[in-house]
């Protein structure tokens, strides 16, 4: 079995990462690296949640061509009972993360599309007046764990605004 | 928002089946078909486990037509540590759950496929001693919470054995 675990996207996040960065070069200019790294979205400051992939599952979703991804949305302890109870607004401390590979086929069973190589991991956090400007949504987009541009970021809200305003701006419904 | 959670399959497999029976028919009547309903799968005797809605993802799959679904597979805490640290075969006390939906366009974001009506849930539980003849895994195969009958538990552990010999007969890989 490949240790495919230890390629946690997450350890990737944290300081996993500056334990490469250390390793790497010399520590005390890693260090200053490691200090230094836009962990955080632009725009937000939204930052990979600690321990994001043991959440519970919200639901799988799949992203056609030229994606071509397999999803999945998680959802902290606040969004789960939020999805459960369904409550709309979404309460101040929601975070939800949605994970995303390319979708390959499987080696062994024809039909079957599984996860490839890790792409983007997306986080939305609620905190109804730190982002009051957009919905009450705070926006992250990771790739290897490190946030991307702000031009990227630039469109979060208009799309989640456009879209999915019915439902507190979030696309993903719990899968039962 | 639908209340979607409320249509837990969770809830249909166990007390919720039952109640919703109590709820219909008479109540001794409903007991008494509640008490032998066939919880357990043929062949092997594997029920749905007890809140594995809740369980951490291993990975979401996708399975073309004529299935054409969109699938979880959840883990308990020992199959979890398994994959984690690598392990193979599987400890004793592994479970593993499937869940599937149908694979439906999105209504809201054209290039997405989300999950649409539950259709099955696949479980293995490793016990080598009990499932010795199948490589140490019992399966169950359920639809609205009740097993399917004999005749489909019949073909698991052959297709199994066949497709994912190096795998100790498990099929889903971690996804990172």
């Amino acid at each position: 079995m490949r240790p495919a675990i230890t390629r946690l996207r997450a350890a990737a996040a944290g300081l996993g990462f500056a334990a490469v960065l250390v390793a790497g070069i010399s520590a005390s200019a890693s260090a200053e690296n490691a200090k230094d790294a836009p962990l955080a979205s632009p725009i937000y400051g939204v930052t990979l949640p600690h321990g994001y992939r043991a959440w519970e599952l919200i639901a799988p979703a799949q992203e056609a061509a030229p994606l071509d991804e397999l999803r999945a949305t998680l959802g902290n302890p606040t969004a789960i009972e939020a999805y459960r109870e369904g409550k709309l607004p979404f309460p101040d401390g929601t975070v939800l993360v949605k994970l995303a590979w390319k979708h390959v086929p499987s080696p062994e069973f024809g039909p079957a599309s599984v996860p490839g190589a890790a792409t983007t991991v997306q986080v939305m956090v609620k905190d109804a007046r730190r982002y009051a400007a957009t919905g009450g949504w705070g926006f992250g987009r990771f790739v290897n764990g490190r946030p991307v541009d702000a031009a990227q970021h630039e469109t979060c809200w208009g799309c989640h605004q456009s879209l999915v305003k019915d439902h507190d701006y979030v696309f993903t419904r719990y899968a039962p």
